[in-house]
């Protein structure tokens, strides 16, 4: 029985709320469970100095825990004054999931910049920030193409993401926080919308896993990812119009 | 006539939203016309070198602009790898403002963090930061009543903040951030529930202003702040129940 | 009674010391009563980013505590790594109050630097170094004159500040440390040299005051002002050769 | 037909020297081709304060790019005043893997640091060290024993890693770095003496991949562990006298 | 001939001015030529880590150029967010020489922090930052004394620095800035009263110099370090009165 | 008796491996007894800013510790996110040394970057650093020849370094650790193929030396260089070919 009360390979609720903030392009607030992130996609016209003058253009990433996302409170990296190891390495990893659907190329020399400000936090933060910037960067891109910005469309394909874990030798979908901490397997997958692999991040907790376990939990990732997909095209066919 | 045709000495709408997340004791959606800001107040039982073994408790803030709050995406300090001074000069204001009716003998020898990270900004953010604060600092006092961690009641007296200010030669209540952009004048003022300044910043931006200007400002602030705390108490009266 | 018996309106003793080092075009050593503060103006011939092409120029501050300057040594702040929140405000303190007495769009894209720092503190330094600082540009920009690098005079008005506040219910003018730390309400006002206000920042400290004590301090301070912009003109009549 | 002329399934030329310094207690040089870390052991007497008073141990890993390790110069971490991204995503990857196959109660509460410092850098770095620092770790944990401070063995597993990837559409064991720089998939695999996975991390290079191609190059790694693994005992039972 | 058209081995004039501030126990004011410096000694009832609980005191220095100290303005270190290379020699040095004259041990375990602010520099800031620290100090170890802080004299030696050089293949004493700026050998010695070296720092630049070059430049520090000791005994003897 | 039965004159046994690494065109590993430093020289083609456009060259060193390079476990600069005050004085002290030698007119506008990094430290590394690094610029230089990148060669003589110091009152030649550490005055001396002075940097460790004593030290300095200009020669003669 999980701390919830759903199945094993059951996804918490979603919900993709468009338009949340008005300035950025793209704003999505994500929520899948009590987890609780604003995904912003916001557009720059320059590009960072490693592909300046190549034509083509970028899509970076940024992730922040707000200090009250947490049960004790997360100090700021700010003030910290050091941007930490844990956010640098989800910041690339969104970052890199997302450059993978998009054609560079057509976006041309622009910026498109990924914010995901988590206001609360109870597992699953990194993935559930892939879900809902895509959203969000589909939103920005719709935004370019109506001023006529990009002729013709850089989507390649659609993208999700999920975890999946063991726990007390159980795989389950979509760790909890509660969950996660207790997790022996700790595994972030993000997929394409027709079933290929974009990442795949599996990490043992003082624990090794065989063949057998791998192939249970894709096999309940690709189930998530699937739902998350449709939960995604719900969301961006809905006619909503920015205030 | 003012970009949103409200009178000279008009308030935008104000919305106080409580318990906006769930695990910090004190949580407020403030929102002041298109400026929302997520303020929250946690505890922490231990309090800065500076006043240990004082037997007091402390009152401390700390103020974010999300990249995506503005037209222009404002960069991350926790990337520039320092908190800015207009940042810095805000969290000292709201810290400082919020102390001024506590009693921090009473509070003992904790720390309630404030937090104030601003997801949409049109101007007002540090007098809307101070408003919300306040409801939210209330919260997590009486959570702390509730677990019998303080017995008697440290607070002073209520406290709202609103700005003021001189555009094109007239006085105007409450700027948003175009009038704000165009101020000649630009005031904030922290009052007490009844009727008392805490604090009192006025700028003239390339402009003198007179006794007589000042008079009108502080006559516009003090209608403002009375209907602010109307607002704060209405907010406060609210039986609401966390999930 | 004061703690140097002065009256209430009284102020200390200002010396102001021009040509006080010898690169600066603008150089003074201000005293007020213990308080002592170098305060130079530099020209460079270069704008900030923010307003480059635009054809005005800028000024910005610094602002700096010599270690020796307290009676318990101040940590440098280049020690520390960054500069801390206070120093942040007085420096835009400063920086703002003497951009608002000059025309930036006849000064040319030049930038003039303003360096405050304080080798004795005993209260109102942030006054004195806007009191110094102000005569230290007035050289720098006689200097930019004789160079035939500025064509008309940029000077709008002349400025001076002062503190004024409340202890043991009493208002003050002009606090010393001793004062400062037991007042219950701190105000630096900046006006200018016809009796306008520039800037007015006042704190209770844990204490409200009413208009009354509004008044009261407010007039206290214009007749400090007054007297200050007296000593600032004999101090720029003298006539003074560099070595 | 790879650039050195390898099978598909071949591994590098492995070159696992130990003592290669006289102060860590573990100290080895890894060579896997033109790849060279000298990966190192030190122990510490004390823990980092979030395991403080629970009786565990810890391990960590830091890793460095020697600025020749590169054919363009690459810029100290020190110089630019933070670790970057990349380098944070490594440490951590390599500390958690080590963390796996030790039990960190029977280490006592101390710190093994492992430290990781490239001193040629042609592909695969992230995975040859985990292969040398795991013998440098054996080595350490020798010394603990000869030393008496710790009693009962804390090794669990053996490790090794090894990067596969998709390279124009072939997979690939044990990429070299002009292999990796034209990569579609980049993984790196850790596993266990026994076959087990340990932390598998596949990548998508604006490339999405299959099933059959997950478990082609998760069979690939599986061979090309166990002939690390081989290797690895060879030389811990190499007797050698440290100077 | 020389800029000032000094004899080559003659010394700038030397002023030192004790008591120049009021906080510090040693507060000093020396000027050689143009160069001034103010040197403070302050007490601090604790030691840095690295001999605690060793019964010995320390000393240690800290130097600092005012931004307009030079002909173009220096940037502050504070706001670089870092202290320089060239900054963090000379305070090497200054520590350094001044730790060679005391006993630590009868210093007891404290700190004497020296504080070096430079106001006018023209060459020779890091000898004469010596040469009047070295007086600060003396009334530091006084007013020790004087409080039966410490009993016994920790004072061993008196110390004085100068520099010497070659311009034009010429030896010079006492070098200028644009002395310095042309010269082939610049070498600054510290010496003790009794004639004996401490320091003796000598560089060519692009330049290289024989045992001739050297022994003249070594009797010409000789001869103007006895006369700098001669400047510093007569100003500790002046009966002064501290305010 | 020294520690390693070495007469007072004698130095300890030199190593000097050149194309140690592959990607620097000048690599090499030297050993002096147990200290052991990868110096390497690459090249960029461009300089710093400072003499931008002045058709001259500049060469910069950097020096690094290895943490496992010490019998106690040294921090990471880079995790402690500053370069420390020794690092900066030896990195100046190497950069300096080998610009005396070089005709920067003649290396033309680029930038030849020294990095010595310490893999094992037993005493005497910054002089090391320095005989090393010269034979690793010599490589680079070659290479620059061997690619027509410069025309005339730009070496104006060779260089070496050693360090002399008094160990109980005895003046003894190249100390290793543990006499440095018990060493009264540590003399550090850098000197060309025929014979000057470039630096000699002597320090009293809380003793003064005299007039004898520096002669001495001095002499047996020359000794020790004339014979490490001659193990350079060797080194550099042997024909060896890159892989």
């Amino acid at each position: 029985m999980r701390v919830d009360n759903r199945a094993h390979d059951e996804l918490r609720p979603i919900i993709i709320s468009r338009h949340f903030t008005k300035y950025a392009p793209g704003s999505v607030l994500v929520q899948t469970g009590n987890t609780r992130i604003i995904c912003t996609a916001m557009v720059e016209e320059s590009v960072p100095p490693h592909i300046k003058n190549t034509g083509e253009g970028w899509i970076t990433a940024e992730y922040s825990l707000l200090p009250s996302s947490t049960p004790v409170r997360a100090t700021r990296e700010s003030t910290r004054g050091k941007v930490g190891g844990r956010t640098h390495e989800i910041q690339r990893f969104i970052g890199r999931s997302l450059r993978s659907v998009i054609d560079l190329a057509l976006l041309k020399e622009r910026t498109i910049w990924i914010d995901c400000d988590v206001i609360q936090a109870d597992g699953g933060t990194r993935t559930a920030a892939i879900t809902g910037s895509y959203v969000a960067l589909m939103d920005a891109i719709q935004w370019l193409k109506g001023k006529d910005l990009i002729k013709e469309n850089p989507v390649l394909n659609s993208i999700a993401a999920v975890s999946v874990g063991i726990v007390n030798g159980v795989a389950l979908l979509d760790l909890c926080y509660a969950e996660d901490a207790a997790a022996q397997v700790d595994m972030n997958i993000v997929m394409t919308g027709d079933g290929k692999f974009i990442e795949l991040q599996g990490t043992g907790e003082e624990y090794a896993f065989d063949d057998g376990q791998l192939a249970e939990m894709l096999s309940m990732a690709k189930k998530g990812i699937r739902e998350i997909i449709e939960i995604q095209k719900t969301a961006l066919e809905k006619t909503e119009y920015k205030n």
